[in-house]
C-alpha cells in the first residue's frame, strides 16, 4: 500500500499525473489518498497529515510526501526505512512521521537511477510525478532503496522544531494542525488526565473531557483528539476562528489536575 | 463493493486514515468515494447523497455513511441489510437510503466486537475510522452482520421528516438538495409530466421540460432531475442562488398540467 | 486503464455515482480521477486537463471527459481511436488530447447501444453515468468501438481555436491553463531556450530559467512547465492573480533570445 500526501490540489491534473506514472509501473498498486490539499508550501501542516497516516498503516506502507517549496533546487530528495517507509524531499516533512516507524537507514535518492526504471525525463518542476510517486511504487514492489540512491546518515535529516517544551508549571507548545472543523492540535501527547486546560495567552480555562458532545453547542472543550494530541475543541463550531489560532502558532499552556 | 460518505472534507487526513483501517482488513476491497463534502453535520443532504449512490449500486453493496454529530454519545452506530447494507449512525442519515433496498433486518454494532477484528482501540470522536469503515469492509468481506452486534427492530431507526405532503392542489416540500451547479432537488418523485411548475411562496411559474438546454442560458425550468426527483434549475446558472433556496427549505408546489 | 475528467465538483455525488455504474460492468477496472474540479462548462480548461492525462499515460488508456453544457441536446457523444482512446462530447475538449494519441478512427456513441451492455436507462442530463463512463469502461475491456456506434469522419471533429500564431517577431498566443499555484500556461510547446520573455501588452519583460526557485520569492518569471508549455509564473506566488490573465486570454509575447 501506498499513501500520498500533496499541496498539490485536486483542481490541476497534477495528482493524476502522479498516479498514471506509478500505475505505469504497477497496474496494481494500492495507492491511497490522504490528502492533497495541504496548505501550498507548508511543511508542518504535511508533516501532520503524514504522520496520521502512519500511525494508522501496516508494516511496509509506503509513505509519499510532496510539499516541496524548492524542488529544482539543491535540497535532497530522500528514502527512510523502518517498519514503514518515508519518500519525501528533506525539509523537514518526514519530523512527524519519523516519530513512528522505527527508522534504520536513509537514502538520497539520485533522479538519474529513477529514470532507468520509468524511461522518462525528470521535470525539474514536478518531481512528485517524475521522483517520488514512482520511487513509492518501486519501493512497494520490493526494489531496495540502494537501487535508486546513495545512502545518508539518518541524524543528517532536516527536523521541524516541533518539540514540547516544559517550563515548571507550564507547556509552551504550537498549533500543528487544524482541522476543516476547526479543531486546534497542540503538540503535547503525554498529559494523562487533567481536569481543565489552561491557555495562558488567551486567559481562558476550558474543561477537558472525553468527547465533544459533553459540552453545550458552541462551547470550547479540551480533549485527547482522535490522533492522541492534546486538541483545543468548540463543539459544532471552530475553535480556531473562536481563538485566532492557526498552523505554526505558539500557545502556552497550562494543566489543571 | 463499499461506498463512502462522510462530511470529513478532503483537506484533513480522516478519509485516508479511514480507508487506510479499512485497507488493513482486505487490501482488494473496492472502495468508492461518492462524497466527503456534506455539508458538516447536515443529515439530509447526507441522507440524500447516499441515496444517489445507492439508487446506482448491485446488490451487495456496502454502504458507509458517517454525518455523525452525535459521535461518542449514546447515539446508535447501526447496519441495515437488504438487497444491500447500510453503515451509519441512528440519526436519519438511513432515511432516503432505505427507500430502496428492500430493509429486512437491522443491528446496534457493538464497538467491542469491532475491536476483536481491527486489534485497534476505538477513539471517542472518530468512529468512521474505528467503526464504521472496518464493519464496512467486513461486511463487504461476508462476515454476518450479527458477529458485529445486537438485532435491533427495523421500524425503530430513526427518520428525518422527508415524505411531501399532498393538500388539494398543492404540495408541501422540501429541498433535499442543491448540487454543485445550484440545482433544486425536491422530494417528490411521483408526479408525472406537468407543463410547468408553479412556485407558490415565490409566485413563480416555470416551464417544465427534459433538459438545461431547452431554455435560453439564464433561464429557469423545472425537470426531472437525473435522481429521479423534481428539480428546479437555471440554464448554466444557479437556481439555488436565484431563488435563495437552500437545503432544507420548505417549497409549496402547484403542478400544471 | 481510465481516466476521468469532469466539471461535476467532489460535493455532489455525480462522480460517485459515475465510479458505481462504471464499477457495475468490471469490478477490476482501474479508474484515475484527472481532475473533477474543471470550471463548470469550460471545455477548454478541460482540454488541456485532458491532454496533461494524456501525455503520461502508457498505449491503450481510455480517458472520458465529461465537459458538457449541451448534455441532453443535439450535440454528438463521441469516441477516438488511435494508440489510446478518447471518450467525450464533441465540443472541442478532443482539441488538445487530440495532438498526441496518433488518431485514426472516430465513432458517435448510440446511447440505444450502450443500453444493450449496461441494462439502464439513459439520464438526458447524466451523460457521465449512463454513457461516457460505461463506454469507457467497455472500451477499457476489449469491446470494439463499432459496437457503441457509427463511424464518422475523423474531420468532423470539432476544435477550439488554441493554435499559436507568428507574426514576424511576435506571438499571438492564449493562456490555456491556470493551475492552483496561479502559475499561467501559453499554447506554446516549441520555443528552445530563450533568456527572456516579453509580454507585451502588459509591458514587462521577464527572465526565462528552469524552475521558480531561481528567482527570489515573489519575483516573475518564464519558465518550460512541467506539461512541455511556456509558463508565466511568480515564485511562492500567483502570477494569474499578479498580471491579471485568466484561462483563454490572448496574449503578445515576445521571445528574447
Amino acid at each position: 500500500m501506498i499513501t500520498l500526501t500533496t499541496d498539490f490540489g485536486l483542481r490541476s491534473p497534477y495528482v493524476g499525473e502522479m498516479k498514471i506514472a506509478m500505475l505505469r509501473l504497477n497496474r496494481k498498486a494500492v495507492i491511497v489518498d490522504v490528502s492533497h490539499s495541504v496548505e501550498r508550501h507548508s511543511v508542518l501542516e504535511g508533516s501532520f497529515v503524514m504522520e496520521s497516516a502512519v500511525k494508522y498503516s501496516p508494516e511496509g506502507t509506503v509513505h509519499v510526501g510532496v510539499i516541496d517549496p524548492g524542488v529544482g533546487t539543491e535540497r535532497r530528495a530522500i528514502v527512510v526505512e523502518g517498519n514503514q517507509f518515508l519518500v519525501l524531499p528533506d525539509n523537514g516533512l518526514a519530523t512527524l512521521p519519523l516519530r513512528h516507524i522505527g527508522a534504520k537507514r536513509a537514502w538520497e535518492i539520485d533522479p538519474e537511477r529513477v529514470k532507468l526504471f520509468t524511461g522518462r525525463e525528470v521535470s525539474p518542476t514536478f518531481h512528485g510525478r517524475d521522483v517520488f510517486g514512482p520511487v513509492g511504487v518501486l519501493l512497494d514492489s520490493g526494489i531496495e532503496p540502494g537501487e535508486l540512491g546513495r545512502e545518508i546518515p539518518l541524524d543528517s535529516l532536516i527536523k521541524l522544531d516541533v518539540e514540547p517544551v516544559r517550563r515548571g508549571n507550564l507547556w509552551d507548545l504550537r498549533v500543528i494542525y487544524v482541522d476543516d472543523f476547526g479543531n486546534v492540535v497542540l503538540n503535547l501527547e503525554d498529559f494523562g488526565e487533567p481536569r481543565a486546560v489552561e491557555l495562558i495567552d488567551l486567559n481562558l480555562r476550558v474543561p477537558y473531557l472525553r468527547t465533544y458532545g459533553m459540552v453545550k453547542t458552541g462551547e470550547l472543550l479540551a480533549l485527547r483528539g482522535s490522533h492522541g494530541y492534546l486538541e483545543i475543541a468548540v463543539n459544532r463550531g471552530s475553535a480556531s476562528e473562536r481563538l485566532g489560532l492557526k498552523i505554526g502558532d505558539r500557545v502556552r499552556v497550562r494543566l489543571i489536575r
